[in-house]
């Protein structure tokens, strides 16, 4: 029997984003179902795959719940371990790259930006460039964070390349300007079709994000 | 040559005790180098080898610094596989006592208890006592989280139990009363000397981190 594969998703989601790139880069054909928690209604289907957080991503295997993305992550790359690893096969380099995904979760935020106004945007603003440097640090003269291939942290930051564009407005600021270096890399990863095909154009992001937040009186 | 093992340590330290049961459990020998973090003294060691976060714990393996207490744990579990998994080999189950853990790290602080006062502290109480119950669920009828022996999830959540009888003084509830099940775990998981040489008796706990909490005007 062919194996089951859905993903409880929604296009704009940084995080729902991670389990496409993954999916696609491990070949995964899966069936994608849209929630539409922008008027936080939620599924049945959710609240049932994912009781605790009542969050997408939610990946079903078989029948089978995963939630939270990086986790989402870690299971398909040791699922699905016929090609493209994720993960290095060293547990020290697989210990850094967990280390610098959980950088992103706990650094890297959208949030931060948009959902603030004033100074507190201005604190997040800061914030966010200083740990997009450190990343570019991190990167190197790599072409990817996984090396020659895109591996863990490439799958855990490359979603926010598709909010850099309405963030960049929302608190005027240029990622070229502040981190060239990885704006080519986003270049690059967005010439992979496992890429581009998992995560929208930071223009429609844009067309979306900023009238919600003009709607909510934070432009 | 033998493998150098170092732990920047801090005995009271929740995300430290981790690092020492998974070593524990596995038998290997290391140096516990115990940090002042009380009086912000941070050792230029620590800032060297947790330069992003300048946080305890930290494990020197051969020089080499591993940061993040689960992502410890895990590194720990793959470099020394040779006995007591710490984490099951069925990829669904890996990401079960994964999410599990995250979820510990999510939403069982100490600090939000200790760190408030009146309404705030209230609040903090109950989603404690709620996620503790939510996880006496999870751990159901097993002797342990990892089955019939100690797993990720039980070495994630252990330390919190010798900060218990503290924080039940603080915010005045009990953890046999409200969750009898978690208490007799916790219990069981002391009889094994691997979590009873790794973790400090409540009442020295208490002992230390009452004054504290005094002398900082939050008692």
């Amino acid at each position: 029997m062919a194996d089951s594969v859905v993903l409880l998703d929604l296009w704009v989601s940084l995080y729902a984003m991670r389990a496409r790139i993954a999916l696609a880069e491990k070949g995964i054909k899966y069936e994608a179902k849209e929630e539409n928690l922008v008027n936080k209604e939620k599924s049945s289907l959710l609240l049932e795959m994912n009781p605790v957080h009542k969050m997408i991503p939610v990946l079903i295997h078989n029948g089978n719940p995963i939630c939270e993305s990086l986790n989402i992550v870690e299971y398909i790359d040791e699922v699905w371990n016929h090609k493209s690893p994720l993960l290095p096969s060293d547990p020290y380099q697989r210990s850094q790259a967990r280390f610098w995904a959980d950088y992103v979760d706990k650094k890297i935020s959208a949030k931060s930006i948009w959902k603030n106004k004033g100074e507190e945007r201005e604190k997040a603003k800061s914030e966010f460039i200083e740990a997009l440097k450190i990343l570019e640090g991190v990167l190197g003269d790599k072409p990817f964070f996984g090396g020659d291939t895109l591996g863990f942290l490439d799958v855990a930051l490359l979603p926010f390349t598709s909010w850099f564009y309405a963030l960049e407005i929302v608190a005027k600021f240029s990622v070229e300007t502040e981190t060239p270096k990885l704006n080519e890399w986003a270049k690059r990863c967005r010439e992979k079709e496992s890429v581009s095909n998992s995560i929208p154009d930071p223009q429609k992001v844009s067309d979306f994000i900023l009238p919600l937040i003009q709607k909510m009186g934070l432009a």
